[in-house]
Parts: C-alpha cells; structure tokens; sequence
C-alpha cells in the first residue's frame, strides 16, 4: 500500500508535502508507531504524545543543518521514522537493532544523544553557542517535558540559556506527567498557568497576530506591545531571561507549523509551552499514562496488555518489603526521584502516604533530603535507578558518608538493565561507590538476600548503606520469609571445591551457581562464594581462598574496572598470594541494547562463559 | 578585657542580651574575625557578611531546639563563635583544630555539614519533614546564598520545598557575588527585583506592618491582603510556592531581628530575601570581593594582604596555557562553573571574553554544555575543582564519554587540598572515573606534564580526556617551553633499579622521587615509573616491571581503594604476575583538614614514608 508515510525518507521529503496534506499524515504515523509497539515494546506512550511536535519541528526547521535535541529521547520515535529509520525501526531497541533514544553515533539528525532527563537545554545552548563562535546561521531547539523541568540541571540550562544572547527555542512538552504522575511546586505552578484566564487571553491575542501573513512584522508588533511588557514581570521563564509563548496545543498541527515559523524570526532565548496528551491518539495509552507508558506486548486492535508472568520482580521484594519494616521501625521513610512505579515505591505510597517522598526527578536532592531527613532521626530508603545514581554521586559522598548518616541507598536496575541500553545500563555504580568511607555496599543474589539486607540496614549501628539490585524477576524463591540479619561484610559459601574459586557478587551469582552446578554435573567441583557485601570485604574468606587456590574467577553484572575483581586484585596483591584473578563482566566499552541474556552473553558472565572459563582454569 | 563577646558560651547567653546591646557584639564579633583571620587565614569575606544575620538568628530562634543550616558553610564563623567554639576559633582550618565549615561531629548546633554549594534546602526540608513526623515544634531555617542558587540541587530542593506544607524558612542572603561575580539570568533578576521600585514600596509595606505591637496579627492580616495576591504572581520564588519577604538590609539588626520574630508565627516555606556586603566593616574586603574571599594572611590595620611568593601553581600553568592553545586553535574555548580566579581561567576571560563561559555555580550544567560544544565541532576545556567534579560524574558518563566527545575536563585541586579539609580534598576522582569507558585519565607529575596534557589533549583524534591536578604550588619547574606531544598511555621510567619499582601518578611522584633520591644516596637504587595516565595504562611497562620485581609500591594523591594501586593489583593478577603490591595513597577515611604536608604524612605518601616503605620492602 503506498503510504504518504513510505514516501518519506528523509525530512527533506516531508518539507514537500503541502499543510493539507500533514494530517493523513500524521494517521499514518500515529499508526505505524502504535503498531510497531504492540509487537515490539517500547516507549509507546511519550511517542504518541509529540507526532504533531515533531511533524511541525522537522516540517519547518532545515534539519539536519538546523539542531532538534530531544530530553530523554524515548520520545523520539516519530522523529526516528521520519529521519531514515522507518524500514529499521522494528529493530528499535532490539539487539543489533536502532536504538530506543537519539543517538549520535545512528543518524546525522540526531544531533545529541539521550536517555537521561533535564540534559537537551544544556546540550543545545551547547550548540547554539558553537554556532555563533563558527558564525554558522543556524536554529537550535530543545525539546524538554515538564517532568523534567524538574531536574537540576534543566534548572542550570535555562539559568544559562536565558542570560546568554543565544538563538535557541526551548519547547516544553507539558503533558502534566512524567511516568508517574509529576510533584513538585514547578508542576503545580504550570498547571495554574495552563488554566488561568489571564494566559488563556494571550493565548487567543497571539493567534490574531499570527494569523494575517505578514508574520514577520507582526511578531514584531507583538513583541514590543505592552502586553507582553505586562506578562514578563509574571511569568518562571521570563524571570529566567526567556521570551515566553504558550500554552498553546500541542496537537494542532496548524498553530504548531505557523507558530515554530514565526519564532524563527524572534532572536535570543525563548520558550514555547505547548499542551500535549501523553499516548495521544490511542485511547488505552490516554486513559492510563503510567501503565502505557512502556506497556510491553498488548493486542493493537482490543488495547488489551499482554500477560507478564513470571517469578517476583526484585523491585516487588523492595516495595513489599519496606512496608513491612516501615510497619515495625516508625523511624522508616521512603524517597523516590519520580520512579514510585518503576521501584514498586508506590505501594508504600498508598498504605503510607505522609511516610514517602516522590521528589520528581531530582536525584540529588533525593540523597541530600533523605540526609536531612537522617540527621533529624529518621531512617530514609532512597530508591534511585543506578544508572541515575550517577547525579547524585557528590551528595552520597558529601551529605551522606561524610556525615555518616544511616540512609539506605537503594539501587534498582544495578547492571545490564536490557533493552534502554548504554545509558541507562547501571554499570559504575559498584566501581565508583567503593571508594567512598563509611559507605556498605551490598548486593543481593536472590530476593531472600535482597529482603534481608534491607532489614539488617535498618537496624540500630548500622551507617550508610548502599544495596544494589537488577532490574527484572528474581530468582524465584519464595522470600516471604521471616526478617533474618544479615552480618555486615560476611560472605557465604554455596559450593565447596578445588583449585578454582568462584567469586560473585549480586545477582550474577545466579549465572555462577548455574555454571557450578553444571560443573559438579561433570564430576568437576569448584569452590562459590556468594561475596553478598562489595564493601567491607570479607577478609576471612578471602584469606582462606588465597592459600587454597591458585585461580579466583570473580563475577559481577558491573564494570570490570573498579569493581568486585579489582577490590579482590587488591586484596591478594597487598597480602602476596600469587594468584590469577579472572574478572568476568560488564567490559571497558559502552554495551547497547538487548535483551539481558544477550548482554550477559557478549559480556562473558552468562552461564555458558562461566563454566568455560573455569573448565579452562581447572 | 571583658568584653560582650567573651560573656557569650552559647547561644543561651546571647539570648539574654537587650536588643540595644546587640550593635556591640557586632562590633566585638567582627572585629575578632578580622583579628583572627589576619594571622590564621580563612573565609573572611562571607563571614564578615553574614555577622548581623548570625546574631539575629540565633538571637531569635532557639537553637540547637530549631535547626539552622548553612549552605557552603564557609560564612560561618560567627555562628562557630557564638555557639561556643570562640576559644577554639584560633584553630579554625588548622590540622586537629576545628573545621572550616559547619559539622554535625563537632557540635550540636551544627545541624548539617556543609562545604559544597547548594545543598542547604533540600538537608533543612528534609530535617523539616522529620520534625513534622516525629511531632516535633521545631523551626527550619536554611540560609543560602544568592551564587549558590544557580546550583541545580538549589532549585529541585525549593521546588520541593514549595510544593511541601513544611515550615520551613529559607534565608536568600544576596551579596550579589560568589568567589568571582555572579552571572546568569537568575542573578539578573535578583539585581532587578532589589532594584524595582515595587519591590522598595513593598518592603515599605511590610516593615510598617511590623512596626506595630500586634505582630502576629498584624502578620495574619498582611498575608490576607490583597497586596500579596497581586504579588504572588510576580515573583520567581511565588511561583515556586514559596512565600516571598524583602529584599531587605541584611545589616540592619533590628529589622533583621523584628523581621525574624514575625516570621516564626507564618507557617508553610517562606524566604526572607537579605542584601548584605560581602566583607562588610572592613573595608578591604569590601573594596576587593573576589581578593579577600579567602585573603590569606594580612595586616589587619593597614589591610595590605602578605605577599605569598614561591614557583607557579598548577591552575597558573593551565591558565596561561590555554591562552597560548586557543591563539593557535580556534576551536579551543574555557568553560568554568564559578571558578575563574580559582582555576585562571580568568586570564582567558579578560583576552577572549568570547570564547569563555562561567556558567555560574551550576557543575552539571558545565559539563553538559561542554559536550554540547563539542558536539558542535569546537574543543572545550572545562575546569572542575575535582571534589566539584563529583557533581557532574553523570553528565561526564551520559553525555562526554558515551558520545566520545573531544571534551577535556581539567581537574584542579585533585588530591588533599589542606585546609578546606574533607569536603574539598580531591579524593575520589581517579578511583570512580576509571571505570569509565573511552575516558582518557592523565595526572601531570610537574607543570611542564601539565602543559603538555594540555596541548595533547587538543590534539585531532583524542577523545574525552581528563586530566587532573592538584592544588598549590607546582615542583618550580621552568614551564614555559616548547609544547611537546605526550604519547596517551605512556609512562615514563625516572630511575632505575632492583628488587622494588615504584609507579606514581600525577604530583606524589614529586614525594616519590625526593624518597627514590635519597635512597640513591644511600646507595639503593629502585626503579620509579611516572605513569602519567591512569587510563590508558602503560601494560608494556607493567609487563616489564612484572617480570622484574618482586615488591610494587603505588603512590597517588587520591584514595588507595580504585586508584592506580587497583589498577596495577588488576593487571598483575589478570596476568599471573606473583607480585606484592604496597599501595600509599588517601586511606579509606575522611581526611580532615591541615596543610598538605601534614596531611601527606597522615596519609603515609609523604617523602619519608614512601622511603620507609621501599627499605622495608627492599
């Protein structure tokens, strides 16, 4: 069937078409993507709530040459199809496949790559200042969601951006969402904005002006009118040094094209706030954002989500778990940067809502406000994705071990998280939180472990701790057991053998006990130890292994560098036992996306290379 | 001499002063802090600025009871003086006398330790909401300055704040300046709202209203009226849900004292916008700001500073440096987050104003715009104190390292910084950036290394590099030569010998080779290898001192766990290489404050250690 969509290849095909003919257009697209996503899962909610925005930015700026820089980038699946990736796009986020966000390295009209939020004002003005310094003529546009408004570093940017002179277009994506529903006074304050009169008025007073056909001068009038002198001293962005334009919505496909025209000829730092729905288009994925904003497989045609069975999740264990405890300590709370779903935070959130914090996406004021809140006796749980740890790396050191401050950091998606790929893979974390004093870090290799150090963090004597867990399902025990205390830097022995010891940490532990067995099948024994703690490490052990082996195989779903292998390379190197370390996983480059098994696959510390290295060893 | 000052143990003894004995404690305050700084050099400038606010704060709120926290916590001598460390004061910054900066460990009314930026909101809010739970009547108050709230977690901590019903009172003391001056938009507006005839009439307006008896319903009326509607909507920290109060003269006590009264009895966040002079009632310090932030030693009659004479320091090297580079490429431009005078970028700054940016307090940002730069085909260098760097480890993995790109973070002040103490030692960045993939990791031994990191770092074909370098002094080397191309990953042998090699990085080679010498001068001779680059490492070198020496001693001005020491200890037991590894470098502890020597010798990787070490060892 020949598609106005098969027609397009590159926006230059797109710039071609005529106004009429955007609408089927944007059918076709809304269409594919939707399609796409219930076969293979994605971003699908995001996607749906800007294919007239990016229609309307790739339609009116000369992309390429002109510069779009998405923020976080799962929303940028109509911006992929649009820019040669429509044939490639049921790769999208699979192995060897395209990626689910902007990337540098895939399309020229990715000018900056994505995955974590509050980056694209920083990274444009970036741009835009390169631009001027090489007297390139050029436009450079932001596109940033309200959820992350509420990052820091958006904060920085637009702080930046609006003293400079620089010609950049920030677009706020406000869908009143990020995965949850958005918090914070920001949120509250664009709402209010969106709903009052007053904008409403300008609204209207700003599509008269755009609507007769000399926009130019018209845009100028605009500007210097008193109206605008009246909604300056009123308005967050102006304060910030912005011209602001909005709200205006974000699925009108007219507005939009006329009005990225004529901000094209207003210089210097400007906002343009437009309205949208997340999983606009598609009425499952509008009436409930959170749960289709990733859905998995679903049934296209019913809108019906496609059963996940299978064993608990570790988050579950999380989210069940501090309820629990939070019953028996009064002192317990918990923190979440804007993930209550995603870390499963959520049910503590019902049963106890003055007990949590959703604090938006702000990872550092997660761990600086948790250190408040232990400096002031209570016992916080903040539960950040590891890879988003990484904004709050200064703050655990600073406000939380320097202080030594029992606040439990809890690190969901530690290692290879699968299909987000290289940036949201929670690889450094063991590696660059192990340097830091006062600070226990422990990583689980089953929910039981996982559940019982988050108990033994809570109890009294215990400082900072770091627990580190994966992404995904558990390794199906049955963990609703009775609370047992775990000791602090004590590892733990799973299968006695010679010459060779296997030496896991965390959930890789699962890949090792696999190979071991396998191994004891063929009559070969290998002793494993589960290290349970990175930091302090268990020393005995260690001694015990260094005078009876002479190679160590240690397993980790983490950096190589830094990690596990290195703290034990350390070890028998400062006591002198001569021994060969071989460290398995996550090697010295940037790992893509996939499924977990096929990461663990091609960074060598699945099952299957396990047990060849140590058959090699042995 | 009984002084006023010399009656106040605590804070309870203030408290019991008249209102009109308050404008002599100010005087005996001020004038100690000028006495003591002059001979025991310090913060002097923000501390002086802050002196009627420190009376007048804890003259009204009942502190240890109310918590009171500062951010950076450099300003805060008089509060050490009043809450009962004025005997001690002599030893501010001194090796085991106290801090520099607020800490929890040295006393009570320390509420929360401080020494970064901007981290004030988020710790008071959460002290607030623990107070809240716990059904404690307490009052909150975190001051801030106005440089500090460039800083992103500034803004996530009011956004949450705003949005939260906490009772929370947030003091902006605006003195217009933080080490250098203070840019970006947010700075504008605040010079324009303390500038606005509005604003002058409100503040009228207020103080009328307090100057009656009936304060609090006084208060209760003036929050009703009109007149704050109308202002809710015009004001930055409004429309982050804050209520707003000032601008108002930060050294008048009595307002400051009546204003603070009043405020107790309004509930919900709160800021109390105060204009102070930075070093204000001395008027050196208030002539030249940037100077006397930390003016070293001075006479304090004729305010002449003492010459401090010796070689170049480091950030010399890499401020003239760069101006020679960006003379010869085009694409080289400065970036620094509200360092200039403190990395020399500001030499830079004054010859090509163009092509420097200080992005304010705002180390994310920095980065990230750097990247954005990059992306954009130029070569940014920019500069983060390392302890700062911190900040950014995320910005350096997700949007430098990830994308590959030609970004050169320079790292001043790597290693132990002396006096500022634990906050501020560089200690941790070589261990946690290691693990970072397509990061080049160099750490100059002297300053023509530096130079020459420096021009290779530039050079086409070199991916993100780092390169890191201590504060102070550099080996008074005669820098200003030819620039020569160093060869990435390769180390440098400065002295041969048997049985021990002694590998350092980056200027504890300085304390390695003063050991090596005198060890040669007693006839025993090691090896000593500059490895210059912690990331690429030198494995030829590695293999041959592996097959020759029995013993290797590491040295490194940074923390031992992850460092260089790690990544020899990785390598010789990846490759079998039956070594003892002795690793001398920042042991796995906070390390307070002290001059750097005295903190070398703690650490054990001074000159006479590292000699004890080798002839134990040889």
């Amino acid at each position: 069937m020949a598609t106005l969509l098969s027609t397009i290849h590159t926006p230059d095909d797109l710039r071609k078409l005529t106004p009429a003919q955007l609408p089927a257009l944007l059918t076709e697209l809304r269409e594919y993507i939707i399609a796409q996503c219930s076969e293979n899962p994605g971003h699908l909610g995001a996607s749906l709530g800007v294919v007239e925005l990016t229609v309307a930015l790739h339609y009116v700026f000369n992309t390429p040459h002109d510069k779009l820089i998405w923020d976080v980038g799962h929303q940028a699946y109509a911006h992929k199809i649009l820019t040669g990736r429509r044939e490639t796009f049921p790769t999208n986020r699979r192995y060897g496949g395209i990626s689910g966000f902007p990337k540098r390295s895939e399309s020229e009209y990715d000018a900056f790559g994505g995955g974590h939020a509050s980056v694209s004002v920083s990274a444009a003005l970036g741009m835009a200042e390169a631009a001027k310094l090489q007297h390139i003529n050029q436009q450079t546009v932001a596109v940033i969601g309200d959820g992350a408004l509420t990052g820091g570093l958006a904060y920085e940017g637009l702080n930046n951006a609006g003293a400079s002179k620089a010609n950049l277009l920030v677009i706020l994506n406000d869908n009143n969402i990020s995965i949850d529903r958005n918090v914070g006074a920001i949120h509250n304050y664009l709402v209010k904005m969106t709903t009052s009169a007053r904008y409403n008025r300008f609204k209207r007073k700003i599509w008269d002006l755009f609507g007769n056909n000399c926009v130019r001068r018209a845009i100028q009038n605009f500007v210097t009118t008193t109206k605008i002198a009246l909604l300056r001293r009123s308005n967050l962005f102006e304060a910030l040094g912005f011209r602001y334009f909005g709200p205006l919505d974000g699925h009108d496909i007219t507005q939009l094209t006329k009005t990225l025209q004529a901000l094209k000829y207003i210089e210097g730092p400007k906002v343009l706030h437009i309205i949208t729905t997340k999983g606009k288009g598609y009425k499952p994925a509008e009436e409930n954002q959170t749960e289709w904003h990733a859905p998995g497989k679903y049934d296209r045609t019913t809108g019906k989500r496609l059963p996940q069975s299978g064993t608990s999740r570790y988050q579950d264990v999380f989210g069940e778990t501090i309820i629990e405890l939070a019953r028996m300590n009064p002192k317990i709370v918990g923190i979440t940067p804007a993930m209550p779903t995603g870390c499963s935070l959520n049910l503590m959130m019902e049963q106890m809502p003055e007990r949590t914090f959703d604090v938006g996406i702000a990872e550092e004021h997660a761990v600086t406000f948790s250190a408040g809140l232990a400096a002031a006796g209570m016992i916080p749980f903040c539960n950040i994705y590891s890879s988003f740890m990484q904004r709050a790396y200064d703050q655990v050191i600073h406000d939380v071990a320097l202080q030594n401050l029992q606040v439990i950091l809890c690190l969901d998606r530690g290692g290879l998280v699968g299909e987000d790929g290289a940036t949201h893979h929670g690889a450094y974390d063991m590696a660059a939180f192990r340097c830091i004093p006062n600070l226990t870090i422990a990583a689980p290799m089953d929910e039981i472990e996982l559940r019982n150090m988050l108990f033994t963090a809570q109890l009294p004597g215990i400082g900072p701790m770091m627990i580190r867990y994966p992404r995904g399902r558990g390794a199906g025990r049955n963990w609703h057991t009775a609370f047992m205390r775990i000791g602090v830097g004590k590892a733990h022995q799973l299968h006695e053998g010679l010459k060779v010891a296997v030496l896991s940490i965390g959930d890789a532990g699962q890949q090792a006990a696999a190979a071991v067995r396998r191994l004891a099948e063929e009559n070969i024994h290998v002793s494993h130890y589960d290290m349970r703690f990175l930091k302090p490490l268990d020393k005995d052990i260690l001694n015990t292994v260094g005078r009876s082996y002479r190679t160590v195989i240690t397993v980790e779903n983490g950096a190589i560098i830094g990690g596990l292998g290195a703290a034990v390379a350390e070890f028998f190197t400062e006591y002198h036992y001569p021994i060969k370390v071989v460290r398995l996983g996550i090697p010295d480059r940037f790992i893509e996306q996939g499924s977990i098994a096929q990461l663990q696959a091609e960074c060598r510390f699945n099952e299957e290379n396990i047990y060849k290295t140590v058959r090699r060893c042995s």
